[in-house]
């Protein structure tokens, strides 16, 4: 199975999550497409969602925003959002209640999904350009934090910017910036460089999602806009429901990351 | 008064137009600053048009959306939509009834006010680079036709895209181009160059809204996506209710078009 995954094309991957026979990470997969994050909030909520997604587009890039209840997305052929991710996340009033590795028995009509893009993107554009990724050589989920970056607030939905950090060599910071700032839909540029209390970061051996990982001392800690964000600001602002993917579990689409540039 | 109009700041212009002391034209003033264009649709309508938007970012590029009922927008300050835009069009099932000068009247707490960019922010910049603009120089308005064009339909909202044509010698296409590539929030690249057949245009001479322009030898037709399809989509939608700016008569932010690079 492992050697059949790393090398199957997306459309294969979804359909090995659809059958049950992949529920994993799917960090490293499909080199070269681009993977979404998932969040699905009742209609009611959508208009909310949708703009707070607008106001805060470095956090929340959209890839699309499908109709409500559809489960059938553009970006990937012949998929549907109930099943085809490794893993889902059911939130309840804010609160973390299930993680069923299939939907349908959730799915409601007026259900809308929404996918953002993910850093997988650009982090792939970053190694081909021979900047080395640590987490990805430890073969650990990046380190995540919490920061004190209000995010634009929209109707019901407020909450501060989660961030991602990846230790980068200093010589090697203006070319980081430079390429991941030619991928605004999957994040872009970083937000932050260098001094962490700048964001209200007291200790970077803790992050609050993901696992911790060392800082050189040739290297910056360099923060991107996350998009555990949108979760995080779900569950803040207490969605009665909603369901996300599993975290590092995403939906890998059709769209290359090129296409993105 | 048409002098003190010419040099107006933009906050100047909105309260000129909030007296009713200016209901004219907004093209060629407050030099250097964004005018957007306005769609206010009721609550009930307004995730389909923030889909349509975030679905159709060429024509449709938002520049800020307000919450349902609020008519301050943070792109002008001290500003209120319902009386400082120079003239308005109410449309009842898709047919234009009113054109009010003030739509305090019209008001209610479930309007959700749409702020789109316009084509007056690339016009600045190509002018700047010494590509003169014909309508410019006639001071008539630009021209637009329907196109064959399909947006992205979202909702109930769905219909063909409307250009806007600028004649380009030549030799300054390509400059065109990419000058106005740098401005995706404001309509972006153009999408259609030299054959207007391609878009299912007969007769350039017969624009479908604004006034036609002479084609000379050297020049081709020019094609952007235009703010007018939102208007036209709902039109055509025949939503029950909406409110827009009167062709021409947009809304003179505080935001500089520099910041919109």
């Amino acid at each position: 199975m492992n050697i059949s995954i790393q090398s199957a094309e997306p459309a294969e991957i979804r359909a090995l999550c659809r059958t049950g026979a992949f529920a994993g990470q799917t960090a490293g997969l499909a080199n070269g497409y681009v993977q979404t994050n998932l969040m699905i909030v009742p209609a009611e909520y959508a208009f909310d969602f949708l703009l707070f997604c607008q106001r805060n587009p470095q956090p929340c890039p959209l890839v699309e925003v499908l109709e409500p209840g559809c489960f059938a997305p553009a970006c990937a052929k012949g998929a549907d959002l109930r099943t085809d991710v490794p893993g889902y996340c059911v939130y309840r009033n804010g609160v973390l209640t299930e993680q069923p590795e299939d939907i349908r028995a959730y799915w409601r009509d007026d259900l809308v999904g929404f996918m953002l893009g993910c850093s997988f993107s650009f982090e792939n554009a970053l190694m081909r350009e021979g900047i080395a990724l640590r987490h990805v050589d430890q073969k650990t989920n990046v380190a995540m934090y919490k920061t004190n970056l209000a995010c634009h607030s929209a109707g019901c939905m407020r909450g501060n910017m989660v961030v991602s950090m990846r230790p980068i060599k200093a010589a090697d910071v203006s070319r980081a910036v430079q390429i991941t700032a030619r991928y605004p839909r999957v994040h872009g540029a970083p937000v932050h460089i260098g001094f962490p209390q700048g964001l209200g970061i007291a200790d970077l051996s803790k992050p609050d999602f993901g696992d911790p990982v060392p800082l050189m001392d040739d290297e910056l800690p360099v923060f991107w806009a996350c998009g555990v964000t949108p979760q995080y600001i779900a569950e803040l602002s207490k969605l009665p429901f909603c369901i996300t993917h599993s975290p590092g579990k995403m939906l890998v689409t059709d769209l290359k990351n090129e296409e993105f540039v």
